[in-house]
């Protein structure tokens, strides 16, 4: 059970946890500054063993859920139902991962905000008592993601300074009744948000609005201020994007800057990697939340976040018919206990 | 709140109405069987005013949920949340076409069993009270589908008899706990079944295991037989999946040739209107669940049928790789009261 508060918000009267997590990413994350966090890193070719990205991504998931699994103690016939999705068109990595499970399964298009509406429907599964055990599973691939949206790899395109790189990676939450020491006590579900920019190689610009739109929704229906969080954590803005929503957030009248975190920024050193503005794809949010942030609340180290995965609604449809590339961000308020 | 029972469905506790429900359609599709029931119909040239047919396909989607909306006699802003996913890439027909309503939003992927989706999640929305008024739509376009799945139109193609033609239309469902003469009753979340076909132009045979598994399922979780239902309701199996569903279920010793339909079959009058195996897309099972099903119950001509859109999960890179079309098939159990 629940109540929704202000104008986008849930609140969770039911106690819902977090009790277990699973990673997975590709050799360049693991060479990056969270490396040692995560629980598998794959070999320099991506392909994790497969014969195409796209298999290579499915098999992500179904690392990232079985981990989730195992860590949470239970087996895997106990999954209740499993929120899913990817980046790819029709969400193919999400069905070909996820099917080896033969569970019931609710498939998700949130753009790279997917980890963020995966949680809070899986939040909301949980809280409403329509199951003890729910997953919550997204991946993307730099490949297969290059391949969907950008250039063929072998055209090796020079990429702008505001562009992103596609993590490779999957992260998983088990979601359940039983108590652990990670709740989540609430959601703000987001609204899409188009300022009309067209840029599918500046996508923290584009995701900036939502981000703002969904926080300060966040903070007004919860009645809270900045301060309220230890960390205010979005998805994939990386520079860019992050610059623009503090911006935004300050014509709002409201300064997030020293607690602002964002898994794009946080992924990848910039100086070392070549990675631009950050790393992006809903596996980036999903695997830093599962390997880097779940530990430091059920610690206690924080005890109060926000987490705010944002996404660009874009394909290269709507792209190349010239339509803007409008946000969305799904925010999930997670507390230690 | 509800409870979950058997393997894979929920009943509902709580009760979960429809309120109001929205539909609109191509040509074609107002020239079928079911032309007197649509709410609106568009001109010939399948464009609803628009430029390009993915537009169009939004446009179908918010033109569907205003109706909804308007039917429902709330205001637009009272909508809760909404669930809304189509079929294509990035689903770009309902950012676009529900960005405008400025509410807040889930994006589904359930391929052509996203009706059934949508209906779940938001009566799971319902039922947890995490929204008094939440919406349900999806939708599909001749153009942009064949354009997504298949081939140029100005390629004329020929299409094998085994092949379905989308259906051009969205269909919108408003839910809520406000007393009305339909009620959602209980759901049962549909696994992925893979038979290993992998022919996107027979996507009757592909998706009639998934129906199959999908309806055998709520039988059992909820203890009843195909009698308990005036009516079993696929969503575009078409002429070919039907066959085969018959022949799965009648192994598993259940008949339901007595009681089966599928909107696939009814839209479209396969004389004369050269659709061969019936209708598919997720604005199949959409409208004439909104049109055509729902009217039904509200008046008590049938008391209970079991809704089970139906989906197939595929890409044009899946299906490239040479990778089968698995389907997927979420069941709604609507009640008259």
């Amino acid at each position: 059970m629940g109540k929704f508060i202000g104008s986008q918000s849930i609140q969770f009267d039911k106690s819902v946890y977090i009790l277990g997590a699973g990673s997975i990413v590709g050799k360049k994350e693991g060479d990056g500054p969270l490396g040692k966090y995560f629980d598998k890193i794959g070999q320099e070719d991506g392909l994790f063993g497969c014969r195409s990205w796209e298999e290579a991504e499915s098999t992500l998931q179904k690392e990232a859920l079985s981990i989730a699994v195992s860590k949470t103690g239970i087996a895997q016939d106990d999954l209740r139902l499993i929120y899913a999705g990817d980046l790819l068109a029709q969400t193919i990595a999400s069905s070909f991962g996820i099917m080896g499970f033969h569970r019931p399964v609710y498939g998700l298009y949130g753009a790279c905000a997917t980890m963020g509406e995966a949680l809070s429907l899986a939040s909301m599964a949980v809280a409403g008592e329509f199951g003890e055990y729910v997953g919550a599973v997204t991946s993307s691939h730099f490949g297969s993601a290059e391949k969907e949206f950008r250039f063929p790899l072998g055209y090796g395109n020079q990429r702008p300074l505001s562009a992103t790189w596609t993590v490779t990676g999957s992260g998983a939450c088990i979601l359940g009744t039983r108590r652990s020491h990670v709740r989540i006590t609430g959601i703000t579900t987001g609204k899409i948000v188009d300022f009309g920019l067209k840029d599918s190689l500046n996508m923290g610009a584009c995701m900036a609005p939502a981000a703002c739109s969904t926080i300060e929704a966040n903070l007004k229906d919860f009645g809270r201020v900045p301060e309220d969080y230890d960390k205010i954590i979005t998805g994939d803005l990386g520079e860019v994007g992050q610059r623009i929503l503090f911006d935004l957030m300050e014509k709002q009248g409201i300064s997030i800057e020293g607690r602002h975190m964002d898994c794009g920024i946080e992924i990848f050193d910039k100086e070392t990697q070549d990675t631009h503005a950050g790393g992006s794809g809903c596996g980036c949010s999903a695997v830093t939340f599962a390997s880097y942030i779940l530990p430091k609340i059920a610690k206690g180290e924080w005890k109060r976040i926000l987490f705010v995965p944002t996404g660009a609604l874009l394909s290269k449809v709507s792209y190349n018919e010239g339509k803007s590339v409008p946000g969305i961000a799904q925010a999930v308020v997670v507390e230690h206990c």
